[in-house]
């Protein structure tokens, strides 16, 4: 993750994740660790899977000691084993133990996410059709659930409501049609951003494309409607398939053409991939400082 | 979830999730309805589980506009079916267009959380064996992770590292023993505090239960390692079996007597339950207020 | 302005503009006042322009006290002439004298944009080009200048680094050149967005738009080279001059074709339009409350 | 401008303005350039003026990137000349990008004020009149400007509401008389501020002085009632002439000796001083760090 | 106090209070009251003095929630005897009790303040000279206990390091002499500040009045000394005492004439006064709401 | 203070106090030292007692300047004598002088509150009696409070209303009894907490002890009611008194065996411990940078 985003955009979360474990002070290590006592421990692996959000992982602990050292073996997109050594962390064994949770649960949902959209991704691999998340994300962690899904070989969506246009059925009925709603959006919307529209029929679609929509999106639609739609666009918007990929069907929805095909599930419902730390042990200090 | 700990500590986390997905502004909304317009919306059920969160998702309907209604059909906890309409809001329509991701964010993924904690919860029913989570949650979500695993029938262990000890073997190798480290815990932590220790071995049971742990934390023990752990303990503290509970080893495991199963997969793995607003309409506004 | 953008994002604005101006009391009207008392004061313009940030201005008062109410007989992007009445606010004097300088000036501030936008965007009539904004706006004031801009007849370029792509040429160099760091825009940034290059050669314009540029801004160019730039674009991508523009230059631009031009002066050097707050009496209170 | 006023005061400005322009990341930068590149880049200047915030133009970069350098040719207050080389930025090239539009804000808007400031007080020169700034700021941007109006050669009003007291006609009214609004004031105030009261009449002038105010504003007085103003007063109270001060009148008001002259305009109206950063070029690095 | 003081500056620190002593939930409270239930309860004074902070007290519950009413019998500056009975609360029970302990720390600390400060102000009683309080206040609380002051029968120092100047040894040296440091202070702050220099001896008095000093606190000097200095003052400035006033002392400084005499321990060592809420009882709903 | 507490709770709080003193920028510093100048300073204590807040005393210097340093004599918990020498601060002395007060406040109120607890603390020495504070902190101070207790000798009650369980008498109305609110709070409450409840009457003990509460608080009981209690509980729960212990009555109490006694008195009431920072000098550089 780019350090300028961490910086002024991913801090703030963090922080929070940090005093939402630590409210007042870590009971148990500060009564057995009154003084600071160098230390290191092993990131493993316990899973299969991608890993992703190895900054994150580090910047825990950063946020807590700036003087904590993390010794990397993988970076972020690597294929993981189970079992693998993944990192190192040395430092002020307090800070190895009060940051542990927060940067393993960043750690384990980033990979798990990764993991499940490289699985997705794989399954699109030499189409022509491009794999894309959702703003079904965790709240609070957009900026690191998008990030995972790049990683694991999916593009981005819209961020978020302020960066992009897309009209669905209630933006549509507001303006009072397909063509209002789009010329609204041009007069209204910065010019840099493209226009999409979702679309249940193929009357809407010629509407649309008509209109001079950028993007067109092609909701709860069979194959052949979606083949439709296609013939009708004739390459003068882009196309999106909403949802519900499956290795069944995925081989209908690319012999079709479609340009993206959009997936929730990357962000909602990834289970996490397994990863600790173990073998924390106490470091000899060499230097006084 | 009790309207202090929203004002209090909830509302950080939602409104910083609503900036997260509106950073400047509704650009669609926005274009289309420049003015207010009044609307109500339905909420629907699309799976069959438990549902935990409605006062979440209403309040981030509040925290854009605090004339929106929301009447809900079902309450925390209750069991809804696919298809099940769950709640109406109403308001205006720039609110529920703009506020609709967030909340339904907040509401899929509790609900998940509640559905799946239902299910093991189930398979504890009838025994003595009460189920926990753990510090295992989503960044960020700790507040609402854990009211949902309390609504799915679970109980919640320690919040964070500031209210609860448990002391692992690092923390025990810190302190120079089993003993040591309890004797510090008691001595530092605030007495309202109960004192659990993670025990790898049968000696590490005794030398805890001896020196006064309330609580002993039995890990990766075997079925019979449990069984006589908990004859060395003779109910002089309370016993916790961490993880992995399946429908398979859980007959054996509530035999044993254990007080307490712990499971992070409750909050990190539970799929979400999906849930959608659908039926926008205009309402004609009846009072100029 | 929209309340939800109001809400989630000016307000932090507005919040941090009140505290700089009262960072512990208003020590003058908390002397002389210690009692609330109900009054009135008008807010009358006091050089012709276009109004703009009437809703700052009212929601300034209300965030010192909700019960204050301000009434219009203007709205914004309203012509008002010197002399004229704006408003009436009325509520405790307290308010109306502790909020009166921040509310005027984010009144005057963006009345003075919108007036000098409307002032361009005027010799602009007629023609097929627009007037844009840019990222020249003032430092914590952006939500609001950008908005003055769209009620002075502008239109905006992006909000933000965030919200749209423009390949400078140092991203062009970074990139080993235009048509790379096109492939790499469209690669990395969400597909919504549109992808712009600043061009400074003829040979630019021609490899950007082979690329697959959606927008090119012609950068210091005589209206030679622009004239030739638009022949080579030739529709295949939408044209953006940047800058400079005067009385004397407008015709032969907007003679070209070109469909956007930008301007920072917009933003960062129009003077404030004056308005201010006059005739405060005090107004005698009909219900108890 | 002080580091200590810089990080406890100045600090929570820029990162809002950082985040402002950067809400999720840096799209463009960060699709060409993945990876640290050290670069630098020369500050120059385009217009004649009066530099100033230098240190704040540093600090924006320094927020993004600790490790960044800027070697500055010229000091807060000197003159600069159109093509000038002010500065060079050196550090990672996607720090020195993304944070160039933020920090050429600031300066720009500062140097533009400074410039301007110095123009009016250059026409004070040789005089005893002193020239002073207002509230009239831009909001979020006091301690920025304030600091401006004193390198251009100007003094500071009161900081806020806060720290200084001014009897504005409506306190008096509420006080119930001049007499009574002083010594409320007096009464009340922290000692340590002087007292300040606005007065429109010779009658109130004189009120004012026996009731033993510090300084006295002359509001809308012509020369003539100004002198008889300061006739009265004859020294027992600092004086103060607000506003409209022109090439024109400036004789005039100095040759009666008024101690004070305020001006809006210094902060509300100054057009930016033009300045850019240009010739970004990559470095090679020496140390490995 | 004045409302706009608590909306925009005492809110913080409340909230910031009231989040100390809620970091996630009140676990008794909601253990037994998982429902609203309305109900009312006493505010008993347990001790004789002087009550103030009732609106902060007010506050914390409004904070928890608005709905929440408050019924006083006495007013902040008034005397009150053991037993009295001060106000009712009247809300949801669950407010009540998470409530008051945040309300009673405000309530009872402030109280302490005017208390100690009112019994040190009549030892002034009659006398020109007036009790100051200083910057020795407890760390998050100066608003509330400078405003306690006042209510005690005190006045304020300078609020902060920000709005009032005063030259201490150290500053004078820094400038090279007294004469130097007077000189730069009335060049620089904001000239509606009055400057105030700490002496040490005669010469240090006479230099200070000479280079025009507003204000000279006459620091560890003896009655004699200080009765020499107010001869060389002559009138010319203010005079403020610093410090350890007693019962025993206090004539001859007062019958010296001095203007002010400061007390750190106002606010630094006055104990609080004891109150509590008590009789909390369940009232019966006559509203559906 | 274990520097994770410190930047994770701490800092927030110090910051706030700084901001408080500095609203905008100390003035009399900044008129009389526009450069940085290094300099030192002595940290001298003025009366006899026990030290505690060192680590926030240089907290505070260093969020101003992280280079400043702070060499001390003694550590937390030290017996220190009136004059003693105790620390040595270096650095630019804006820093020194900015910070000076707000250093202080915390380190003389700290020193105070672990004065006083050591002082009751001693008459506890030899018994089983163990001191305890309580919630009556002063807001926003109680992470220092409570750490100040410790230094003195004193054990930590509960930190808040999140990490606690004590029954009240109007939680236990609520719940219907003493035995329904146990069993609430056990059903309720994270099984790592003690359930503490306060009894007024025998009868009440008998039930508590019968229920299984952990802790039993005997609120208001005279020494032979609370032999009486004692005997009930019998060792099957631990015992708390409550409040007023004096150098008369606490033989009686320790006597009887109680295990714990509390006292607001130890945070609430106890006046400051007065250091100061004396004899500061300007330094020579030995070091570029």
């Amino acid at each position: 993750m780019n350090p300028i985003t961490m910086q002024l955009v991913a801090d703030k979360y963090i922080r929070l994740a940090l005093e939402e474990d630590i409210s007042s002070e870590d009971v148990t290590t500060n009564a057995v660790m009154p003084n600071a006592k160098s230390g290191e421990v092993d990131l493993i692996c316990k899973q299969d899977g991608i890993i992703a959000g190895l900054a994150i992982f580090e910047r825990v602990f950063h946020l807590l000691d700036s003087k904590t050292i993390v010794e990397f073996q993988v970076k972020d997109g690597d294929s993981v084993k189970s079992g693998q050594h993944l990192a190192t962390v040395r430092g002020d064994i307090r800070v190895l133990l009060s940051g542990e949770r927060t940067a393993l649960n960043y750690l384990q949902r980033l990979s798990g996410i990764a993991t499940y959209t490289r699985s997705v991704a794989d399954l699109l691999e030499g189409t022509k059709t491009t794999l894309l998340d959702t703003r079904k994300t965790t709240p609070c962690m957009r900026i690191f659930e998008k990030y995972a899904v790049r990683i694991g070989g999916g593009c981005n969506h819209r961020y978020n409501l302020s960066d992009g246009v897309l009209l669905k059925d209630n933006h549509i009925d507001a303006a009072g049609g397909v063509r209002q709603a789009i010329a609204a959006a041009k007069a209204y919307a910065p010019f840099v951003r493209k226009i999409e529209v979702e679309t249940e029929t193929l009357d809407m679609v010629r509407e649309a494309v008509e209109a001079g929509a950028d993007i067109i999106m092609l909701d709860n639609m069979t194959t052949d409607q979606m083949a439709q739609a296609i013939g009708i666009i004739d390459g003068r918007a882009q196309t999106e398939c909403s949802g519900n990929i499956t290795r069944e069907n995925i081989q209908k929805i690319t012999d079709l053409g479609i340009d993206y095909v959009s997936s929730g599930a990357l962000t909602h419902s990834a289970p996490i991939l397994d990863i600790s730390l173990k073998h924390l042990r106490v470091v000899e200090e060499q230097t006084a400082e």
